[in-house]
């Protein structure tokens, strides 16, 4: 529907259609009829609302005093995020474009549906929130940072385009650009107790009155202890990664913030793996992290970096012990690190998944034969008792002791994304 | 009062009560009256308590069946245990000793009180449990690994002792061992909305029923959001670690099965730091793990360590870029592996504390100038909204924007253990 209001070519089309794996520069032009943007919502917000939330009687300013945070700090990232918005959305409608501008709560499949193309208002955070309700079509998703200073926007256009948004436009219209088709990772889940019900939840900044209408629409019947359920394929797809690990807390009631409270569990986590349909492996650990190419650089990344410190140890000790006149300097520990951290990155095109054991606990009982690697096929059996399955960082399931996720990548899940150059 | 009862000789009490940093070698006999034996809770009663709480209909055997575990097995485990518990308090009895058998939630600050000494049956977890109520009073507390097989025991007896733990009250009643003392981390909290009031639940078995109980327990008027607080010294000490971390996920009501839920909010902490009473830094991380000599073996080192793997790529890279023709072999991926990860591991009786700023994220923002090192203190200001801190894996507290936790080692707060020769 949506789509027949999008004026574009032969190749492009084509290539959106096609799925091609590489960067397909486009030659025909990309005009979008209907633009959806959805703005994150900043801390200054955040706090407000939970301010209202918690009936609190104290300013805003006050509150944050006693925290030690600062109020002008905070509202001056809220009016650059704003300030860049209202541009994006201005130039937006002097190219006649027709323009729906969303917060998280009002970022809806009918919006979606509605949408040409989404712009994510934000930092990366935002992009993976525009991205989750994005599959099955071809509906580009751009990202602009419009907080170039403070957030991180690796999945944004280049930082230029936050002032100037309507030289990205131009370029759309021009068909000056590269489609990238961002691989992602689907779950399938299975076995006794699975509970396929996503918690959504994708921004941080959650009020305790959304932590409760999240709970009240979830709070429905839930399939919990369902013998060996049928395998049920996860309605949301991972852009940048699957983590699947042991809370480190729980709470309790917490229908106010007096009640509210923590348990810390233990951290450990159990599991058996399989990776491409090859034998269980026993594994105790703090987690797993799987991720697609465009994840590779973000908490994948942290997790398997070296720091220049650790490899200029390492050097020294390789030298002492093999007794050969290795020439540590400066130049040589940044080379080799830098060398190193850049192999742990690989093309979002990619249909591959790459995973990492994190902290792996190595002794008599559990084996840890592989910390990481490639795959096309992994599956996770939970041992645990209180763990999570978290997709991007934002949506949640219950994986416990006796379920079975097996990941996937179909090209069929590509998110398509624009590259512009810098 | 109980320490009357216990029959000692100079030597031995004038190490105790003087605490000397070295291991000090008994040249008197130590002779407990009454002994403590604070027994882990075994899988199969966690299970079986869990059915219990839950309504279950099904027997235990079908419940596990539908998830894949082992009946059998557990039993096994189970068995294995209880057989071990009762050789130890049989061998008390036989030698004219004193003794309460308690489980966690009888291990009492009375008994701890009552008793000479207090031995831990059943691996590092409970270890860690025994050791949580111990402070400031000369009472020993000796580890004894209850299932060999399957669990771990870094801080207990070595294992021959588990199956003739006769042998080991001859050689603490003639003198022949050795005094260790380990190092535990204190905790000062101030700023805003601090709360000191810890939820103990140290060990991982935790029913539903527990859950409530221990919740109803801590539901009294909280002094959250109470304006700048005095610091208040926390009740615990750290006899592993302290780890400071956002919540991977929370949960709502958790009044049944049904309607329990899981929030996913975001992994990434910000924090800043003050080493030495240095400067702060800001910070943006997977959390926080501050540990003692004893906690050097444990999740520290998991943070820290390399893997064979990683060692072999870097010294391939450093092979390539500095043209030095480095013999790289298994011996010398071995050696030099194992000797950076020995380099992790410091002596529990050094009062130091070595922190590690897991999965840091360096960008315009963020600085990260070093990620591990030693230090005396240790302050950190928490800019987290779901933080908590968790000492031991067993005791949380809540830890958000505006609190500053100080950690510092005292040598009084050192628990004393024993040492036996293999």
């Amino acid at each position: 529907m949506a789509l027949s209001v999008v004026r574009w070519g032969g190749p492009a089309a084509r290539s959106l259609r096609g799925k091609g794996r590489a960067l397909s520069r486009a030659t025909a032009p990309f005009r979008p009829g209907r633009v959806a943007v959805l703005s994150k919502t900043t801390r200054f917000e955040f706090e407000q609302e939970r301010g209202r939330a918690e009936g609190e009687r104290r300013g805003l300013r006050e509150r944050l005093a006693t925290k030690g945070s600062s109020y002008s700090g905070l509202l001056e990232r809220h009016t650059v995020h704003s300030a860049n918005v209202q541009h994006v959305v201005d130039t937006l409608h002097k190219e006649g474009i027709e323009v729906r501008l969303v917060k998280r709560r009002d970022y809806t499949e009918e919006i979606v549906q509605w949408a040409d193309a989404i712009v994510s208002a934000g930092g990366d955070g935002t992009m993976l929130l525009s991205a989750s309700k994005v599959f099955g079509q071809i509906k580009p998703v751009i990202g602009v940072n419009t907080d170039p200073e403070r957030s991180q926007g690796h999945l944004c256009l280049p930082v230029r385009y936050t002032h100037r948004f309507s030289e990205a436009v131009q370029k759309l219209r021009q068909g000056e650009f590269s489609w990238q088709w961002r691989q992602r990772i689907r779950i399938c889940l299975e076995g006794a107790g699975i509970n396929p019900t996503p918690v959504d939840l994708h921004e941080q900044q959650l009020s305790l009155e959304q932590h409760l209408t999240a709970h009240r629409n979830v709070a429905q019947p839930a399939p919990c202890d369902v013998v060996s359920s049928d395998p049920q394929l996860l309605s949301v797809r991972a852009l940048n990664e699957v983590f699947v690990g042991e809370s480190l807390s729980s709470r309790l009631p917490y229908h106010s913030h007096k009640q509210s409270l923590k348990f810390s569990l233990h951290r450990a986590s159990y599991y058996e793996i399989s990776i491409d349909d090859g034998p269980w492996e026993k594994h105790k650990n703090s987690g797993l992290n799987m991720c697609t190419g465009t994840g590779s650089k973000a908490w994948s990344y942290n997790i398997n970096k070296l720091a220049y410190q650790e490899v200029e140890d390492l050097l020294s000790i390789a030298k002492e012990k093999s007794r050969v006149d290795l020439p540590i300097n400066q130049e040589l520990v940044e080379q080799v690190t830098d060398h190193y951290n850049q192999s742990l990155i690989f093309c979002p095109e990619d249909p591959k998944i790459f995973f990492s054991i994190r902290e792996p606990i190595v002794n008599r009982v559990f084996t840890s034969s592989q910390h990481r690697g490639f795959t096309n096929k992994m599956s996770v059996r939970s041992r645990c008792w209180d763990a999570c399955m978290v997709v991007d960082g934002g949506t949640s399931f219950e994986f416990n002791d006796g379920a079975i996720a097996t990941l996937t990548v179909n090209e069929e899940d590509a998110l398509c994304t624009v590259v512009l150059e810098e």
